[in-house]
């Protein structure tokens, strides 16, 4: 019986909320977004974020008067899933401005919406190195939202405009499978961590 | 003569602009920042740069569609400076999301603004750890600007709340003292520095 | 039934075993560590772990010659533990070097001790910042090692100097409050980490 | 007569020391840090620190009984550089543990050798991303030294046992281009440096 509903329970779709770190219409880290759900082991689902930037940018001030609709909105999004997911470039050796302005508004809202959810991270550059300089930073930022960031495997993709076609689909077959095992942790991760 | 000269040119003035990290209208990064005139040496005079809050959202189109005229005006007070400084909480165990988006900016103007700079670190916030996590952040960010940042002292002011009175003035001695100490280094290290 | 059984597995002793990042005899931060079984839960259990100092310096022509015993032993402790604990100062801005050297021994032997652990960490230091910047480099590291740190609380312990007493007793009591708390959610993600 | 006193102060040779990061025999960063003299500008040499690997772990209490000899003579080699290099692998996401080591023994002695020294960092690593985390680390801990780390270029090598060859020299042409490069602005930066 018991194990019957250890099943059922496993069985309970996961959704996931996903961050995409650049506002470019033609955003690599964009595309590698709308390939997650093709790549996810079933139960598994994403929803992509939007309007990350039409937040304004974070004043104490602004915060007073009232949360803006849309903080409140991506705030019970997020407190919503089971997980999060950050897809994003690297700036200037660390996560993009606008992306850590979204997270600096969610982080006011109460009850935490990070807290405790379980964390994706991966990051894209056309460089060699796949932006891996602001995933530990983004690490760090998660410590204070208390949000727990799976280990491994690292997604760091690098040369990343010779894995996406015109159309904007991923088609690097070796980064698809990467990612898939990812994703497949991840989940086993979810579920690990569940209350 | 030569050392005529080179009095002279010891005696230039030298101009640091000035990023505040908060738009608080009440910021007491701001605070801070204001009281730099006053406790710097003879020579170093400060540009605290308005306007960050300003600036949309990095986004690679808006910027093909050509940089929105206040980053421009900011690359050239930037460039035209002698040394840059950050005075700037601690969001999120990193810098504010705004203030990274102005250096993303920033950082795609062409020549580069912050190229050989010297730079100069300050954070404060309520908590005893003073925003110091932030620092190693953008001492990071800084390696990709190509900015060189003052080692020591390194100012990092907790409980600035009480520090700061109702006026917004930086009361606390010690505090004013020590800014002062790292303010002559970073003349020095600016007169050291240049070509 | 079942409610039973996963009674008795909560009620299961839980052992996290220790790592102090000073070799001092009269070391604050072995102090602290020495501290924690009389602040942690019922059912949490501690083992410091000896002799990381006698550890030779990571040479993988040494490895090659096989591991020291030493190494084997800790990987042994580290691998039967439900968890792990660091305690440790700041040297540098980083870690000590001889604790990551233990660590960078251990993350050789294979299958790897750390995998999927649970890990505390606690900084020491006489001064106010308590060690913090140790902290995120460690937490770095173990991303690595794929260990899973708690998040909150962080103990983070300014002038442990005046918290410890000349027996080397941590006396402080708003510090022994904080570290139970700290131990009491250690315990609780240990349990939901467990598979 | 100024100028030909300027020529001369830049004709004089400097010498930079060399920390390298592996003790194995065949490591490839030691391959790279025998490179440098024939890749340097004319008047920039270069010392390899022998005996890193000969300090026993730091311990407060070994400091209480008198710096070990080897300490103090790796001190005053530090010192009388005019700049010090690191050529390092990454272990763990981070510096190497033994240097971390040598490091945490050459912090204490007095005065600080390291303050106020350019710094160079070079990594290197089999895998694609070239040792790259452990760089931002050491530029952490070398603010608490005082070193001033060049910014650029950085020179992070991957796949590094396909450029060296058997006999452990760099054969690769573009690597040991861009170490020419960074090579002749470092010794540009020293000399920009110079009190």
């Amino acid at each position: 019986m018991s194990t019957a509903v250890a099943s059922e329970a496993a069985a309970r779709p996961l959704n996931v909320v996903v961050f995409v770190g650049s506002l470019r219409k033609g955003s690599y880290n964009a595309a590698i977004a709308r390939a997650l759900p093709a790549l996810a082991p079933e139960g598994l689902t994403f929803t992509i974020l939007e309007g990350l930037g039409d937040l304004p940018h974070y004043d104490a001030d602004l915060q007073a008067q009232g949360f803006p609709p849309k903080v409140l909105e991506l705030a019970q999004a997020v407190s919503a899933a089971d997980a999060v997911a950050f897809v994003t470039p690297e700036y200037n050796y660390s996560i993009p401005g606008f992306l850590k302005n979204a997270i600096d508004w969610l982080s006011r809202v109460s009850p935490a919406p990070f807290a405790g959810k379980p964390a994706l991270i991966q990051s894209a550059s056309m460089g060699v190195l796949g932006g891996v300089r602001a995933q530990y930073h983004l690490r760090q930022i998660l410590v204070f939202l208390d949000a727990i960031p799976l280990n491994k495997p690292e997604v760091i993709i690098g040369a990343v405009h010779s894995k996406i076609d015109a159309a904007g689909e991923l088609t690097d077959q070796p980064t698809r499978d990467f990612i898939a095992t990812q994703l497949t942790n991840f989940a086993a991760f979810i579920r690990r961590l569940q209350p």
